[in-house]
């Protein structure tokens, strides 16, 4: 099944910039702002890689710029996020959820949970980061964790083990989700 | 300046392939079936980014597939290939040449440059794979090597210097051209 992006909402979002003073940010936005960060005070280098999309067609149109005029969404082969951190390949997926109670499995597509543990097989830091909208909070969850819901049939992670695990990202102005704190504060819970 | 990539050349290339049995793919083919051989065997994960493309207009048009109507490639932001090989963080470029006797260095965008030394600076291995279609031969070089002729204000890297480096990569059946034996065979040209 292939998730498609919602074009629209980039214009909707700046509206909303806007009007709410910043507030009111995509999970996405809040972690390129953070990413940004990193790049800008040469910390890490982690990029959201672009969405694939199949061009059909092409029009020049004796304009300058090339549009395309056909295309279609593909499957993502990996995950959205991947860089470099002194030296450890780092690598993951941001998922959002609007239960209180947990998070379903089946919000991981296959071949992103297969990825995810090639990467920690190969020594890497993969991980997912999680926003529980109703209670506002950001967690991380490890590889070395995440697989267990896996090798158990779980079909979900409760919230409260997102509490337990004790990885959570607090929300700042600046870097917004600074992730990389709490993972290499915490970087047993991520090596294999 | 952005370079189009050509939307047709894929159906192109698989008439090419039937008709001369499987030769004459483009650089950016045979790296793609070198990094499935890779992921194939468990030996690396190192994947091809997408394209960026801003989508401005989607149409669902009654069909279960959603098509873009209108879109345009963008800049991209760093380089085409990177991910995981035994804990390293791997990352590079694929350039071609028609030249017989070097590579003018603004075949490489400036934040190109500048991703590939950002990436060798945090420890991680950054190159680029250079094809001299004259001479049918690829070569490696390090951004430890590459570096130089940037500080050097050089504009070229001339092919002299790829054979004195001496890491050009074989051609083979499969995988096609087998960049990572060659590296970990010369990891110290590659390390900081």
């Amino acid at each position: 099944m292939i998730k498609y992006p919602r074009p629209k909402r980039e214009s909707k979002e700046k509206i909303n910039i806007v009007k709410k003073g910043n507030m009111g940010l995509t999970l996405e936005e809040d972690l390129n702002l953070t990413n940004n960060y990193y790049i800008d005070n040469d910390i890490a280098f982690i990029y959201k890689k672009p969405t694939p999309i199949h061009v059909v067609r092409v029009s020049n149109n004796n304009t300058k710029q090339m549009r395309i005029v056909d295309a279609f969404y593909k499957e993502k082969s990996t995950t959205d996020y991947n860089g470099i951190y002194n030296g450890y390949y780092i690598d993951f997926d941001a998922k959002e959820t609007n239960s209180k109670t947990s998070i379903p499995l089946k919000n991981v597509a296959s071949h992103q949970a297969r990825h995810l543990e090639n990467v920690y097989q190969s020594g890497g830091i993969s991980f997912l980061i999680i926003h529980f909208k109703v209670h506002d909070k950001y967690f991380i969850i490890p590889q070395k964790e995440l697989r267990k819901y896996y090798n158990d049939n779980k079909k979900s992670i409760p919230y409260e083990d997102f509490l337990k695990l004790n990885l959570e990202i607090p929300f700042k102005l600046n870097p917004r989700l600074d992730y990389l704190t709490i993972i290499f504060n915490n970087i047993e819970k991520f090596l294999k």
